[in-house]
């Protein structure tokens, strides 16, 4: 029995997993259980994975853990990615950084993805990145032949722009677009984006949503120290750290963006989840928008 | 009885308040009755107003003349707009400027301004700016209610880009977005604007159609004296003023923009009345368009 | 009888004539009718014209062949554009250089073209840069009007952007959208203009594909000489010409775009007709378009 992924059953935030393995926190496989089992057990049940992560390692470190606990695939939903093939020890067959949308590549893509993953499907398959040279035709239907194999059960994209989405979405349903958005990030508050998602009701995801490390160095950076400030005053409001006013910032928006979490520490992840009781005024989102932009608004 | 606003009843021109009381000049209240009465004369019906103008006093100093003058609320159309909150001793709640298209501030603000007009509707009622937070359903689901309770003919937006407009468009009908038009803002006829409305068959109403003062002052920028000097060579073929070249030229696209008039002198809204009869030629066009362009065409 | 344009029947190369006459090759009569029939030769039967190359002579060059050898004209379609209006001797009436896509001057055009080209009727008529004054309601009636009269069998639009093509698609069907793409001018492929044609089914076809001359000649630039390089090495691989190895790049893209070829020379027609075999892997296009990016992809 699977959970199908809908609008409505979605965990408020992804877990993402680029930073579990030798991209960040190298856990180990009882460290990456304990990480799992905390993480489901605040009901985030969302694993986000890309098969490049970790040069293509962190999809098999994960599935370490599944291969002797199958008991924990049933209580979560696995997405993977595929599309960037990166030069790499472990693809001694790239020879350059490229993005390959060919039902050829998805296919062996999620062959690949299975089996590291010790999994009999994927929950979601997001396209990471719109290769110049896709056909929406062909991907249509190795997604119908993936489907109907039982190997995914829901597919989406990454970084596609509103027409890139559009054109695919006409040929196969897409459940979400993930996306950099944060604080400084925000073109996908004015490029159309989150329009699309809020008019097709699809659900946006959004990597990076903090905005990467910046905002908690200190900077000489002018915008960077006008949101600093603000973010503040108001985690001092709230009784709340930085990130989880940044957490409940992205959640304001009606279109219901879900931030994918970057972090291995189950004590942000614990902060997070408890930032979803931080309701910011209006005003207050104008606060930060206005502090990163530099500006008042028009 | 009221007067339904499409496209076969507008009127030529919108006549903009923005300028009329404290942020401009100033009118008594016989004054604005004087104007009102002229605008009329000139079988200019639609006034434009927003709750914002004169540090939200406008409205009010408008509605004191409907109070003592019922006779001429039937005769015009009154537009106005909400959706910004500005930093203002009348709003001493404001804390920040900023954006806000909740349901509950946009039923506030037509509460407030049919308080302050001295009517029992609006005939058109814009969101003046794309709240980054703006929920589309929630937004559809008041205007229906308004509608519904008599308090709103119809419905439109302000500055809305194609894709904001198009979300909001496809859950309750838009009778026009007004956006800034003018020989020295032409991205309209390039990012979209004007093809969706032709599309659409919406109306586009142009915010300062003259492009602020800048053309009407002794410049030493090459584009604003090479413009200056084409204006001056057509406003001798055609007799007329400069000001009625530029609403000529705002006029001559097929959309049917109607520009929003900034002025309280009933001269110049009789002068703009009056340029509806000079129809530039398509290379009269194209000069003014080079001429702000700053070198030919590809 | 026609061979009317459809995405199955299309030549994979359109034959450019802007350079066959005076504003290139100076072709005599003669000489143009052996290119001709070089073309035909070869299986290439679409010639891409517009009213203005040579400063509105070349049409009648190549009509004069048509003239004594009537035979041809069944063997070939013929496309030309309107709608831009040059400065020229030719055109004295013209003040200054303007776009116009008024029915008046599209169907006068018409009238010109089929008496310069000599023919009955032209296969497709293209809309040769959108002028900014378009009204598609009055386009798509002058477009319904040249249909039944015979005089043009299918109409496309060139440079037109995605929301441009859209409104005019809407109200008459457009079989191509001619602009300009190659290595050194990339924006179709992020823009949403190549992704309108995939949803569409529309054929898109490339002017200019080669990127002008500046790929042809030693540069300074580190961009042109790493794409120098990168198609240095191709070439060797599949031992073929720089030409051919730029045409095989377009080709790939699953749109199917159509190159318009430039040259009057017959052989190198002939070599862009042999690169049709060349198929370059995914990772060689990405390393053609890394090169022209001037980084790795993000």
């Amino acid at each position: 029995m699977t959970m199908k992924l809908t609008k409505d059953s979605i965990s408020p935030y992804v877990i993402g997993t680029m930073r579990l393995g030798t991209w960040g926190s190298n856990l180990s496989t009882s460290e990456y259980e304990n990480f799992i089992e905390g993480c489901l057990d605040l009901n985030l049940i969302d694993f986000d994975h890309a098969d490049i992560y970790g040069h293509y390692t962190t999809e098999d470190d994960f599935g370490n853990v599944l291969k002797s606990r199958k008991d924990l695939r049933q209580k979560m939903r696995i997405t993977t990615k595929c599309g960037i093939k990166l030069i790499s020890e472990n693809r001694p067959e790239h020879q350059i950084k490229s993005y390959d949308l060919t039902a050829k590549h998805i296919e062996a893509s999620v062959e690949k993805s299975l089996a590291s993953l010790q999994t009999d499907y994927l929950d979601v398959l997001l396209l990471h990145r719109p290769d110049y040279l896709f056909d929406p035709y062909e991907i249509a239907d190795v997604f119908s032949k993936l489907k109907k194999e039982g190997k995914v059960l829901e597919f989406g994209v990454s970084n596609f722009s509103p027409s890139q989405f559009d054109v695919l979405n006409s040929l196969t349903p897409l459940v979400t677009n993930q996306v950099e958005i944060s604080l400084l990030h925000r073109n996908a508050f004015e490029d159309g984006t989150l329009d699309q998602c809020q008019k097709l009701k699809i659900i946006p995801s959004a990597w990076s949503p903090l905005g990467g490390g910046l905002l908690f160095k200190e900077s000489s950076d002018t915008k960077i120290k006008a949101i600093q400030s603000t973010l503040a005053t108001l985690a001092k409001k709230y009784d709340a750290a930085t990130d989880q006013i940044l957490y409940a910032w992205l959640r304001k928006h009606p279109a219901g963006i879900i931030p994918v979490l970057g972090t291995s520490k189950i004590e942000r992840i614990k902060a997070a989840q408890e930032a979803l009781t931080i309701e910011l005024t209006h005003e207050e989102w104008y606060m930060l928008w206005e502090a990163a932009l530099g500006r008042e608004i028009d």
